[in-house]
């Protein structure tokens, strides 16, 4: 009997060059895949809920697979974490409906942003952070992230040369916190474009200095010229923190 | 004019091969010592609070040199700060009394052992933590360390191998306290010998899994035997956390 089984992992994104399937580098997926087939007995097709760059984290990264093994999903992920590097933990493995896809079944996401903010590098943050050395008025940014809220055409926070057609988005939560020198940058929406997050993170930093209006945001919004926007902030910096999905509650 | 100077630095001990100079590996003074000499423009004597081992990381470490250098002690660190790797960072500088020695001078030590105690291995705390699988009854374990304190000889806590003649320390503080997945194991005292903070953890960790009785400790320091103690727990877990010495306040 065939099964559809979806996989939550947690990944250090410092180990790998990123979560798709290169052929000479060490991806998650590339780690992932022989493990998950060597457990299930079978050549398996991941879908995954998205792509994540070299050096971008994930606390929570989702993939479902279809497998004729009746494997209980709580011993794959035991079985899966005897044979993962540190740097890559199972989580959780549930059964799902057969046409539920991690990627096209996947409502929403919510993504982090870390940044140390402090004169020094703190050493146990390296790969875990961007550091930003000079003072961030959060309250005041803050203020600024309310702007990305709603629904509209994200084509200026958007990698130039991507070639998505739809760049319109909807944000339902943004905002930026600080606790201590620890300033978090948090975002959730219905979907977000390449490299998205990190544009919107360089640009409330150039904010920071002056060099962006603090109201600059929905001009560069509608003007749609990804020039406009600021940097593309630094990978280690990015967590993809949560995957939502409409599922029914688990049975057990 | 000569001065003595006192630095204070902080590093992540997965980068380094430990902290003394070594020929053919990167470590702590290794890395210091050029980048120092090069900023006060003459060759240094280094003299430090003490060695840490590879993968040992410290949030504290002292040294003191002499030089004839007269540059301000704030600059010296932000120009150190300047050339340093990111795993290794300086905090503070101040001038001390002529015959006052980073090691020698050095009253007492707290050390950290960090414990990541979760069925699962968290892939952002490798190298930071010792992963402990199995729970762990803190509050029965911070009872056996209450036997540690005072002044006792910890042969039996002592690196086999190691030529130190006088064994006897005193401990002054050393409790275990859970904060969620995270245990800390925290020791202060007099002086350590070689390995004697991972041995302490190790004996603690053999006694979670009742290998070692509850009330083994004062009969394992009474026989100095190395054997009776528990093994040594994994470097990536210790932190050297403060150096005491007494030094008058600093003028600014």
């Amino acid at each position: 009997m065939d099964r559809n089984l979806l996989l939550t992992l947690r990944y250090n994104g410092a180990y790998f060059h990123g979560s798709a399937v290169q052929k000479n580098a060490v991806t998650v997926c590339g780690t992932l895949q022989p493990a998950l087939e060597r457990i299930v007995g079978e050549k398996i097709l991941i879908k995954c809920c998205s792509r994540t760059d070299a050096g971008v984290h994930a606390e929570m990264f989702c993939l479902s697979f279809h497998t004729k093994s009746s494997i209980e999903p709580q011993r794959l992920v035991l079985a899966l974490n005897n044979s993962l590097p540190e740097a890559l933990a199972a989580y959780a493995c549930r059964e799902v409906p057969p046409g539920f896809h991690a990627r096209y079944s996947c409502l929403g996401k919510r993504y982090l942003y870390k940044i140390h903010n402090s004169p020094v590098k703190n050493p146990f943050l390296i790969d875990l952070c961007c550091h930003h050395r000079y003072p961030l008025d959060v309250e005041r940014l803050n203020r600024a992230c309310q702007d990305f809220l709603g629904r509209h055409d994200f084509s200026a926070f958007c990698a130039s040369g991507s070639d998505v057609a739809d760049r319109v988005r909807t944000i339902t939560d943004c905002s930026l916190r600080r606790e201590g020198e620890l300033v978090s940058f948090e975002v959730a929406g219905d979907g977000f474009l390449y490299n998205m997050v990190r544009i919107m993170v360089g640009t409330l930093l150039k904010m920071s200095y002056g060099r962006i209006a603090p109201d600059a945001i929905p001009e560069i919004l509608r003007a749609r010229e990804r020039k406009n926007a600021g940097p593309t902030a630094p990978a280690a910096g990015l967590y993809l923190k949560e995957v939502y999905y409409d599922l029914p509650d688990p049975e057990n």
